[in-house]
């Protein structure tokens, strides 16, 4: 069985490399990331090329198959996204907060980097090389932990990012990908304290649980989305089906995307024949309430417990009737993954209750749910979003990948 | 068996009677808290001496039944502990950032409570009324686990509390201790996510390990302080006998306290001798390396391993000749825990290194390691102080008790 502590010391070793480097120096070590992925274009796309024959001959469904394939664009781009990495702030050193107290001492409270970061994610491979440039963004060591799916693939942009590291005369094990895709290594890096500061999980809702139950070290929960948007009864109903609309089927796969309708029960034979209509194209499937189904007949199936506490993440959404803004909360505070929650009204106490009752990271009034994004909330760039409320909630970005340490300066001062 | 999942929707259920306050209204209650706390006194210290009876009849140390120990005046100084906290700025609410998008929509992120916080400690009664007013003012629900010595207090206490908080016809549940001490019952706590938003030990290292290796819900780590002076050659020596004199015996059994003196060889045969003498009143057992060993005699014994791995809190110190500045931050790097670290120097560029180099909450020059605390950083009052990088570092004040959330309103924005 691999030995991670030998891999979790080389990256703490390399850690001190990358931590000497100012933010000049990472960009150009970025650059050259991005330059050595062009050059390995074609590597990448043959080894991608074999994980993609064996997945598909493995029966991986064709939704799977398109996340884990690379072409000579998708490469491009992959690379393009790292020069946008390297043109963003650097947090790292900033001097956040500081003052000199009564005796003289003068404390600053500067960002440093966490040191070194898990990541464990599926068999998405671009996901390889967008974690590895915003950990050396943010002079964070990491260590990779991909899906067996994409092990080729991994291996090929890693190689390429190594190279580039090692051609600039640095420690190449500020990236590491553990190939060693079995249960028991996977179950081991998810204890290895003392080596990971902080362990990333990216995928499903399996994957996320498995890692919660497992891990001893510190761990941000991301991207299970089980977002709803509640119409309040004096919502305007034609905004109401856009945003509903929009939520639910502009990118379904994602975790910003809308799962559940709640609807006040005065405006429900309005509301719902309309964003029935309009979950006709793309056709999304309805399961709803015993009242739901008494407006839309045959258009909504009944729906289980089961299917308000899912993540669908394909064309599906659940649908419910509620008394008013209480029900609604409650339900939401039961199945909401505290990712994104929206409301459609009219109201300003209906928006004020929602917006300050609501537990989740992002709470839109009028607005879909589908702008919780890094890009979009002028982070540049995420590298996940967090569903827990301990150190980062909603987008990471760069700072969210940073820690502070505070630093006294004195003349012999004692206590 | 307590079902804890029922005192977990019970607190989350109080959560929205607490979240509901503003800040006069908590600040109302910690004076009713206060109030009942002083009203409960005889109570409280009555079933504090069942607590010390069965302790001292059981062995309990003389420096653990005088951490149990409650009389008259420390109930008091609890109650008043209270009422200062009470006076703290209240986090929750602020506005951190905001801004409008392209798009029109308004965003903003707001400090909003964790939810409900998991105190998970021993047998320090006055940590119960600390934790309990610490949480409401942050607006945090808090169960409570203390340790089956201090089961009677801990009652007695929690009682006050809680019927000061139904005097005002608010929810009790906001303040829960969890009487059943059992260990089952203590490993059922720290999985028990879907209520508990975040656990923090309090205690000592044993205590952190096993919720560290056992809790799936959010940790922080708190308290281990295996902290070093580290004397380099151009120190001013009457600085660096009087720091390291402060740090180790100014209050050994506290997480700040000195634990290990690391000298430069070119030093280390004028500073060891002095602060061998500078350890004699309190007497502090010296153990060492080889050269300290022949420097000190037999003032000294060898250190093991062991020795330089151990957060003694005692009149105990072990010592190490080092040849330069490397040496030092590698031995701290290896035995470090990340609390706070000391450099004496009268050199700029090894207070530069060593303070961008050693990874630890607080980094000092020339100052003691004892100034690493809530009061002392201008917090008013901590919870803890946080030896990991994830969420808080160092000092936990009021503000790390909170987490955040992004409020965003729209005029139909889809996207």
């Amino acid at each position: 069985m691999t030995d991670l502590t030998r891999i979790g010391t080389a990256a703490k070793t390399a850690h001190r490399c990358l931590a000497a480097l100012d933010g000049g120096q990472k960009n150009a070590l970025l650059t050259a990331v991005a330059g050595a992925v062009r050059q390995g274009c074609e590597q990448i796309v043959a080894a991608n090329r074999q994980d993609m024959q064996r997945a598909a001959a493995g029966g991986m469904s064709e939704s799977m198959l398109d996340r884990l394939k690379l072409d000579e664009s998708r490469v491009a781009a992959m690379a393009d996204a790292v020069l946008q990495v390297a043109g963003l702030d650097d947090p790292i050193g900033r001097v956040e907060d500081g003052r000199t107290l009564e005796n003289g001492l003068k404390m600053t409270r500067v960002r440093v980097p966490m040191g070194v970061i898990g990541i464990i994610y599926e068999a998405r491979p671009n996901v390889t090389l967008d974690a590895a440039a915003l950990c050396l963004k943010t002079s964070n060591c990491v260590i990779l932990k991909g899906g067996k799916e994409a092990l080729d693939s991994n291996r090929a942009i890693v190689a390429c990012v190594r190279g580039a590291i090692e051609q600039m005369g640095l420690d190449p094990n500020m990236v590491t990908l553990i190939e060693d895709t079995s249960r028991e290594v996977t179950t081991q890096f998810m204890k290895l304290n003392g080596y990971l500061d902080l362990l990333i999980p990216r995928g499903g809702a399996g994957l996320i649980r498995a890692v919660v139950q497992n891990a001893t070290v510190p761990v941000i929960e991301t991207g299970t989305g089980n977002c709803h948007i509640y119409v309040e009864k004096s919502a305007d109903i034609d905004m109401a089906v856009r945003i509903a609309q929009n939520a639910k089927v502009s990118r379904p796969s994602v975790c910003n995307a809308a799962e559940s309708f709640l609807v006040d029960r005065q405006v429900a034979a309005e509301f719902l024949p309309r964003v029935a209509a309009a979950m006709e194209d793309p056709y999304v499937q309805i399961v709803g309430c015993k009242e739901t189904c008494a407006i839309l007949g045959k258009r909504a199936e009944p729906a289980t417990e089961q299917d308000y506490d899912t993540e669908f993440l394909d064309y599906k959404v659940s649908v419910k009737v509620v008394s008013g803004i209480e029900e609604a909360m409650e339900h939401i505070a039961r199945y909401s993954t505290g990712h994104s929650e929206c409301i459609v009204t009219r109201d300003l106490k209906a928006a004020e209750i929602f917006t300050a009752g609501v537990d989740a990271a992002a709470v839109y009034v009028n607005a879909s749910t589908r702008f919780t994004d890094g890009g979009v909330f002028g982070m540049g760039a995420e590298i996940g979003i967090s569903t827990q409320k301990l150190h980062a909630r909603g987008p990471m970005g760069l700072w969210e990948m940073t820690s502070y340490k505070y630093i006294v300066m004195g003349n012999g001062q004692i206590r």
